[in-house]
Parts: structure tokens; sequence; C-alpha cells
């Protein structure tokens, strides 16, 4: 018998996605998909790509309690509220802001400009990364999904953190996304005419993802962590490059280290032949991983690729869905990248 | 117990796409990956995308006779002899080449500049399209996988032939195709410095895909078929657009008719509200149509969208050879189009 | 000395061109640039591309009389009543929007939904297209200048109506142009994400630059034509394709008689070998012709491709005007395509 | 009078570039452009974009010695004995390639794996970056163009290092290019269907632009740099952005520092508002530099967008051309980029 599932913002990108991954996921039925802006319209006429009988809804919190399992994949600080009382109703929840990520309610106002609404409840939520929380994530009935930056970053530099290999006071991650990133609101920044052919740095001097990379690297570190991010803009619709730069401490092997962490995760790969590329990762739930080490500076380098909207989003939720459940972690979610 | 499926020239767009939908389909189990380029390296290391552990073999074709089923995707010319021979040995063969697609042997020196090798053997070969020759696929031991440009262009106007709506004679197929239509192999047009941003018609006069289109509108209209034909090239890697123009008989719906054809089928959709777009047909097996008619002029337009490596190549091969082992028909291809 | 120009509509895509056509004329000086959006910034930092200390003003009509030429590159309709002000008061003036180019009053109301608003003065204005009215233009005081499909599909189509080689009653344009063609606007049809790999049709069954092809193809023939016309929409920023086809009458070589219509033309080319691509149009006046004929069912085929900012917009309006001052008419217009 | 250009190695994307501004050069008229592969075929049919009569030609170092001038746009490697015969010939020479950027002879086995064939010249050469070279480069017969990744990263570094204000052991410059940067060489990186929305790392750990950029900034810094340079593709056929990251000496405003340096330069714009974008840099010679200082780690972000086709090489090619010869910096040059 399948889980119920239901996804509440189902017509953003995140959302969407969601739809389409649960559509060929055996163990997930989806009853409810919400959406503000086309409550009443069916969504394969909003979405034809999607091959789904379901009709949105409006965003009503008593009929996501129906749920064994709701995603949220609301605009950021949309989730503090119906976050915290569907977990209380007993309702698994996968929450897709940044609303639970952080676990230090001191980090709200400085990095979100306000309170959380619900600072007491921040400890009941893991943090969604099954590559270092999995068995967190197996005993929660709320996970708060990684940001898509984080989770390329976090892949990349976590090995090597936590091994010693490089000075975590040292980080810099410059990294790039496509514009999927941004949502599907309109501005003149995703214009195609804007957009085509163009690349850019944005989000300086700081960016909202920086201090969950902080947070859980400083977990690993044993200590406080500070790091410049600064993200990039690609004219490409999916796909995150992170390029990490560390001063390197000794001389440890750092794709092996890496291997010794990730080799028999089913999501995470190390390269030893090439580097990372987004491309092939399109549409799939896969971390693809590349070191070196540039021996004139000191420096090593660490490189993850993934799809901003697979293991960057709607992927990692339902693998964290999958643990939540007692489901094959990779069950829906073993299809390769879409290439090219 | 899954099938055995051997993919022989795999190591090409469409032989990859092959293993990538194999991966993921219950029934089968894919055995052999053949590649004259790659033959003894791991076919995750040519194509990172992949999670597969299969290591590429050189195309024997007694290899090929242990399995259950063969896709050949080999170069045009490549098929017609191993085609013959599996099909022969009792191997059920999907060939996704242009070598059996044609019922008239003299239509091969004409389009193809070489007579066929195995004449006699053409009438054994269904062509694969179950829209239009689904029983006949289902008793076939050998299916003739139709081309990228033919499946949008018979599936958008057969409807419009079949109940005499438009005049034959006067059909002009103007399409165009993302850049993965065109092989993995090098040439100066597939350069991306010159491809992006780029616009062309190309294959004029002739193009090889119409003695196909007009074989199969031909028989619906009950006569002969001369269309014009004119492929274009657009800077994407995937996605096929036939726009198809024809004067019209009589005051017919053309939406109305292909409906009443269509209707029930699992990888077609009429759309009632807008009109198809390649990029929601991305990575599956869907075919969207739409349909449109100048009254100033009298002629119907009729729109199709497919994705030419799924519909128009690997997807469809998968449709065909779920027909011809019994296998519910949208097994391994029931994943909606990758947006955005 | 150097002629006062003056930018109405400056923000816009065409009006932005056409500011950075003028900044590299030797024979004009721009001093208006108005910005309904952005009157009181500087345009250098709105455009940062431009190198220019222009500020944006508002649309006043008195400020205008001041140029001795004025372009319009404001939306369509809104040039109706200034175009006519500016003509009388002997501003030379160039308008680029649809608002002076028929002939035929009745028109406007069938294609545009409303009465012209100085239907007594369309007489007044020449059709902007140098090849066929370069006589007419020296002599004028108000161009209309062309849309950017009409340019393409009357300089692919003229040389054969005009000596009979086609029937104009046959005559198919489907065409494609760069997202630039739709302008600035935020729509949901332009965000990057949606665009990006995506080709479709749209605007059927009939688009507003219709009436333009019939009225100047159908004084070419002699006698009124129809013409069936599909615009496309091609993830790319520029650049237009228009494929013509229509049934050939005799036996005359298209690309012949062309040669003998165009060859002298500063802006036109027939290719001799290949067919057009709009890449090697990008940012310059040029359009490059390619004919082929298709014996089989009879049809010509004619191809078009310029830049649909270039010589379908804001080049070609600087060509006319040119024209009209009696300067040279590729002054300021010399470069070559921008390639890759 | 106009001087007498020739250009060598006139078919690679550079050199076609370098056609291109020559042509609407009102003080250089080219007399020669040489092509291995296309000698003796029409530029124009080669590259239809272009404007030209010539016919390439093969490359015979005598024919250059009739030139005023003459660009190399050759192999890396091919220019060092040409280069240093033309230069003793009294032919004013800009060398596009590496072959003699670096002043250390010392260099060349390290970075490009073998001897330079005439280390006595090297110090003939000047470093063709105007902004920080001007004075020797209009007194030199003999200028080596810089890379295009070091134009940048120098650029956007040079005032916070001259100043002092960032610590030169700490420099990290993770930068991106458009693929024309690769050539027009085919290899399997550079097809369509591979680098369309694909985003990727390349060259690691080090990369032959990175001793130009430690030559020129270490001679600023008084004292030995050692950058690690990080450089990626991104799918657009132009365009160049570098991510320049230092640690911090001291609180000085890194933009009025690069303001001082460079307000007055014809082709270097300082922004007040945004960070630079590589599309607003198309087809021109400017470069754009933005700043921005992350206060939580003590790090200055440095960022410079440029065409790698432009300022990046044959634009800069131009410009040092120009002073040379004594004609006006940007003549030839003042165009705008082409936007969208």
């Amino acid at each position: 018998m399948a889980y119920r599932a239901a996804v509440a913002g189902a017509s953003g990108y995140t959302g969407a996605e969601l739809l389409r991954l649960l559509e060929s996921h055996p163990g997930f039925v989806t009853r409810i998909a919400t959406s503000r802006e086309f409550a009443g319209r069916k969504v394969a006429d909003v979405y034809p790509n999607l091959r789904t009988d379901l009709t949105y809804t409006g965003l009503e919190p008593s009929a996501l309690e129906d749920a064994d399992l709701a995603f949220l994949a609301l605009p950021h600080g949309a989730s503090m509220e119906i976050g915290a009382r569907l977990a209380k109703a007993g309702v698994a929840v996968v929450d897709l802001s940044a609303d639970f990520r952080l676990k230090d309610a001191a980090l709200y106002p400085e990095w979100f400009g306000k309170e959380h609404a619900a600072p007491e409840t921040l400890g009941d939520w893991a943090y969604g990364l099954p590559e270092l929380h999995r068995g967190e994530i197996k005993q929660a009935r709320a996970v708060a999904n990684p940001g898509c930056y984080p989770t390329a970053a976090i892949l990349a530099l976590a090995p090597l953190v936590k091994a010693g290999l490089v000075d975590p006071a040292s980080i810099v991650v410059s990294a790039a996304s496509g514009v999927s990133g941004a949502g599907r609101k309109l501005t003149n920044d995703i214009h195609f005419s804007h957009v085509d052919a163009n690349f850019r740095a944005y989000g300086l001097p700081t960016h909202k993802h920086t201090p969950e990379m902080e947070q859980e690297l400083g977990a690993l570190a044993g200590a406080a962590v500070r790091i410049t991010f600064i993200p990039h803009l690609v004219p490409m619709p999916r796909g995150l490059l992170a390029t990490c730069v560390a001063n390197a401490n000794g001389d440890g092997d750092p794709a092996e280290i890496a291997h010794a962490m990730y080799d028999g995760e089913p999501f995470v790969r190390v390269l030893d032949v090439g580097m990372p590329e987004t491309k092939y990762t399109l549409g799939s739930n896969q971390c693809l991983l590349g070191y070196s080490r540039d021996t004139r500076t000191g420096r090593i380098v660490a490189v993850a690729a993934i799809d901003n909207l697979g293991k960057g989003a709607a992927g990692q939720a339902l693998q964290n869905a999958n643990l939540m459940l007692g489901l094959p972690e990779d069950e829906g979610l073993t299809g390769g990248g879409l290439y090219p």
C-alpha cells in the first residue's frame, strides 16, 4: 500500500519537480498539490510535461494533516508555523525552505531579517543531508531539507574538514547555479534575453546559504568556521557546481579520503577520472565529486556537481522521505542523469 | 523474471538513452552494450550520468543472439545484415536505423544511394509507430523504429489525412530539431560556438526522412503523396517540433478529429489550450499535438512536439519492445518531461 | 557637422540598439533619448554596455521637434499622433512601429483592433524597405520602418514574385525569431527557464505582420496575395530566419533571378554556397538569402536570415535615415556580423 | 593614408575578429589574411558574416614584411621565430600568443613544456596591457598581447595589489569563459550537445595563464606572488568573468582605489551600481570592474568582465596597434557592447 503524499507549493519549480518524481515512485500516491496561483486548475494544464490527473487546491493546513507525509515547498518564512503544526499533528514533514535548517535561532534575524516564529521547535528538525545525518533522519518526524549550494559545498568539503586536511578558516566557495534556482518569479534578472550568454556573480557580499555551510562544516571541524561564499548565475536552467578552495594541512590525498567517506553511498560518486560537470547530473539525485591539489600554492580544490532541483532540492527531499518512512533509500530515484 | 536486453551501438546518443531507460525498467536487465569506440571501457566512465556497472564490448552478432531482445542503434546501413540475422535466430529486434523502414526496396537506392542488402526481408518488419500499427507490432519479431521527424509529422497529420480533411498533395512540413539529432560525431556544424544562438535550415532540397512520411501518409490517404519537408536546426540539445501545413477540405475541426483518434493513447496528447512546445517533452516518451485553421487562406496547421531521443528514438523503441514482449505498453516510460 | 538625432522609446531593445548604432555613426549626434520608465537616469547605468553620457528624459513632443531626425521606437499605436505631428513640424521621422506601414486604413481595425488615428496621413509615409522603395525614401520626410518578419520574407520572395517564378496564392512563410523580438516586457513566455532549450510556434492562426507581406508582395505580383504565416520562437536573443515555400511557375533559377535584383545592394547578399544562418548576421544590417528547388514537388524554398534588431529594426531605420538625409547609405552600418 | 595591416592566422576566431574590427577601422587597410586551412578561398565564403573581398593566403613571412603592422594570431609556439624575424625587419608586430608574454625565459619550459626559441629577444617585447604599460607600448615595435584570463584578473587586482590593500599571497582567481576561448578546433569538449546547459572547471591543477598574472601582479606588489587560478567553461560563445578573492589589509575602499587608477581610461569602467556581467561587454573592448568586501571573513572580492575575443584578444590587440602607430587609442573600438 502506498503512502499518501501532499505537496504544498506545488506550482513552483521545486514543487513541480516533486510531483514529477512522485508520479514514478511506487511507494507514494500524491493526494494534494497546493498552489495559491493556480488553485482550481488541472496540474497538467499548467505543466503539460506532467502526466497527472491532479487539480491544484489552495493551501489548507487541515487538509495536509490527512497525508502521511507532507513536502513543504513554500517561500522562505511561510513554513515556520505550518511546519510546526504538521509535525505536532503527527504528519511526517520535509520542509524545503530555510526555515528549520539552522539550529541557532539567533542566526535567523542576522541572516533572514526577522526572528524565528517557533524557535523552541528548531531542535525537533533533522538537517536533511543523509550522508551526514542518516541515523537522525530515520528517527525524525520533521526534516529540514538543505539548500542547493550547501548540499554541494558541504558534500565536497566534509571529508576534508572532518579529516583535518584543510584549514577551515581558509575556505572560499565559488559556486554557480542554473537559473531555476531563482524560482518561477518574474524579474528583469531572469529575462531570457538578459540571461542568455551572460555570466555574473550575485548576492555579494553575503548570501543566505552561508550559515548552513558554516553550521555543518563547523560541527565537523569542531570549531567555528567562517566561509566566503560567492554564487554566480549560469545561462542554463538546471545544474549547480561548487568550486571550493582551502589551504591544505599535510599531504593526505583528498580523493582517497572522500572515497573512504562516500563509497557505498547511493547518490555520491567520487570521480577518479575527470572532474564533475553539471550536465551529468541533469534530472537525477546524483552528486559528483572531484579533487585536485595545487602544490605550488598549497591549496586543495574540491568540486561538486548536482542538479539544483534534484539532489539540491526535490530529489534529496524524496531521499529523506524514503528514510523517514522506512522505504528503500533510492526508491523512485534510481534514474541516471539525462544526457545530452 | 526480467528479459535479457542487448543494445548494439550503445555509445551514441540514442544507444546511451536506451541504457538510461532500461536501467529503470523493471522488465529488462541489460546484458550487452556494444561500442566500437569504447569496447573495454566501463559505461559509467564514458557516460558519468549513467548508474550502471556495464562494460562496453565489441559488436559480436553471436553474443547478441543470447538476448531476448536486441536494440540496434547502429549507423544507417549497418543493420541490414545483422538485423536480418538476429530476426532469423529468433531474437526479437528493434532496429533504430532507416534500414528496414521502407516497404518498397526501390526507394533505398533513390534515397540512400545504394541497393538494400536483404530486400526479401523487408516484408518481415513492422513499421514501429504503435499508434498506427499496434496490432502488427504485437505480432512482430522485427520492428523498424521510425525516424524522429516522421514520428512527429505522421502523428500530427495522420488524423487529418485519414479523415480527408486536408489535400495530401499540398502538404509542407517545416520542422526543427535539437542538435542531438545529428549524433555524437564531430563536425564543424556542431561546434558549440557555431550552433549557439544560431538557427538554420539544412538538408535542402530533400532529406532522407521524407519517404517514410510519404509511405505512411500515402497508405492512410489511399494514394501516392509527395511532401516538401524542410528541416531546421535549433540551438538546443533535444526536442523536435514539426509544423505541418496543408490545404483544408471542408470545415471539420482538426483537433476534434485528432482527439477521436488519439484519446486513450498513452503517449499522445491533443492539447485543447495552447500549442505544443518541445520543452514539455524533454526526456519523456510524450507527443503533444495542436491544431489551428487559417480561415483566410483555407489552410490547416498541425503541430507536433516530441523529444527526438524519446518518442523520436529510444523511448519509442522501448514502447515497441514492450508491445513485442507482451509487457505493459508504458512500462519504464511513465515519467513526465523534465521541466524546466 | 552632424545631424541632431532623437530616439523616442530608447529603453526598449530597439531603441537601445539605435543608441548603440548612433554612437559610432559620424553623421549623427544623439541629443534626446526618451524613456517613461527610466526618465532621469543615466543611460549607461541602465545599459552598461553603452558608452554614452546621455540621460533619459520623458517623452515631450516639443523637445523632439528640435531634432533633425527622430526615430520613434514606441509601442504599437503610440506613434500615430506624434508621428503625424513631427512630420508636420518638418522633422524627418523614421517610425519603427506598425502604425504607418499599411497603405489601406481599413486594415488597421482588421489586424490591430482599432481605427487608425490619422488615416489621411498614411499616404505621406514611405514603406522603408530601401531595396524596393529607395527612390521614394530619399524624397520622404516620413518613413515607416518595416517589421522584422516582413523584411526577411519580402526580401526573400520579392525577386520570385516579381519575375512570376512562383504562384503568389501558394505562399507559406514559416519563420523563427530570437526572443528579443518580443521586447523587454516581462511575461511568463520569456522566462529564461521556460525559453531555454524550447522551440514553439506562436501567434496562430494569424500574426500582425502578415498584411505587410501581402501589401508589398501583392504590389509586386500585381494582384491580391494571401499568405499563411507561422512564426516560431528560438532560444536565442537575436536572429530571424524566414523559410518561404511556394509552388513554382516554370524552370527559372531562383538564385539567378535574386542575384539580378540584389547584386550591388549594400546589405543583401545572395549566397552561392550554403544556406543562410542567423548567426552570420548578428549585430549587423546584413540580409543573407538562399534558394532551393524541390523538383519532386515542384516547389521553391527561399530562405532569408537577418538580425531582427539590425536589418529587422534599428539597422534598417538607420539605413532609411541615411537615405532621407542624403548621407552614404551604409554610413555607420559597415560592420560585419559578430561571430561567434 | 591608411596603414597596411596583415593578419597571420586569420581563420581562427581571434584572427577573424581582427578582420571584422579592421574592416571598420579608418586607419587600416587589411592587405593579407593568412590561413593554412583555407588558403585560396575567399574570406567571405568561410565567414559569411564578414564584408570583405580578401582571399586567404598561405603563411609566407616575406609577404608579411610588406605590412606596416602584423597581427600574429597563430597557435602557441608558432610565433617564436616569425615574431622575432618581423620585429627585426622593422614591421610593427602584435603577437596574440603566449610566446613573448613572459619576461623570464625559464618559465617557458616550466609552463609550456619546451625552451623558448629566441630567449634573447624577450626583452624587446612590451606586455600589451595599456592600462599598466602604455608608455612602453607607445615606444615598442613588438607587443605581446595578454591572455584573456590575465587581462581580466590583472585589471581587477592591480589597484588593490599596488595599493597594498590585499595580501598577494592569498589570491585565488576563480574565472569562467565562453567557449570561443578554446578556439575553432573540434574536440569532444566543444560539441554543442555536451557544452549546452553544462558548467565545469577545467585545467586543474594549473593553467598556462597563471604565470602572466604572477608576473604582472608580482611587479606591482614588489614581491613574488603565487596565485591559485581555476578556470571554468560557461555555455556561451563569448564573455569572461574573473572573480578574484584575497585577504584584505586594512579598511581602504577597493572601488575608490580602482576609480583613482582607472578613471580616464577609455576601456575600463569601475561600476558604482551593480556588479559586472559578461553580456554588457559582448563584441566590445570594454572591461567592467566591481568590488565587494566581506567584513565577516576579512576578504575582498574583485570582479572583472570582458569579451574574451575583445579586450581579451583582438580588441586589445587593436588598442595596442593604435598606440604603437600613434593613432587615437580608441579608433575603431568605440562601439558599445551588443545587447541583448
